[in-house]
């Protein structure tokens, strides 16, 4: 892609952020509900994974979400779309160009959300 | 109270830290959930209140049961205490002396929880 992003792209990527944010928000909010209610570990445990959990998402969340500039909209879109925060209609509404970008560097920093054997680095 | 923690008491705190341990965290599951479920509130705010609260709950935690040793005892359980994860019943098998410093420093620091008009720095 060339240096810069395209500006359709970028405001369709300004339109679609808190869509995308409150996606990832709604997803972890389910998966803290899920831990909370776990029949399987102590209250303490739960806790403790309550704060690992949290801590990893907020690293995803940062990498996706914070500080969005036209200079990292690569960047953050590919985190977007890695986590599956996106869906294919909405990232099938960025240009070509962008999407080859995205799906280039999905390919060389890893498979999409689902597709990852590993997905953190405290796994 | 004299400068050692009494051998007795100090054999009852061990005996009740994991009790009131597993209590404040359920405490906090509680509240975990309640937020998530908070109807009110946007996924993205919850998450955002999610965080704040976890990270007050977490130095509250830390404030009671972290590095717990006998020159700490009397910090500790004035903590606990003041949390509200001892019942009056547990309270009530410490010493008169062991008690007295704790009710003391309550005094001092603030009234036990539900009593205290601010809760913490954040308020």
């Amino acid at each position: 892609m060339s240096r810069d992003f395209p500006e359709r792209d970028w405001r369709l990527l300004r339109e679609l952020k808190p869509i995308a944010l409150d996606r990832l928000c709604q997803r972890t909010l389910g998966e803290v509900q899920a831990l909370c209610a776990d029949a399987g570990k102590t209250n303490h445990q739960r806790y403790l994974a309550l704060w690992d959990m949290i801590r990893e998402r907020d690293d995803e969340l940062a990498g996706a979400f914070d500080d969005l500039r036209r200079s990292t909209a690569v960047w953050r879109l590919t985190a977007m779309r890695q986590l599956g925060v996106l869906t294919d209609d909405e990232f099938g509404r960025f240009s070509e160009e962008v999407r080859d970008s995205v799906l280039t560097a999905i390919e060389i920093l890893g498979a999409a959300r689902g597709g990852r054997s590993k997905r953190s680095k405290k796994e």
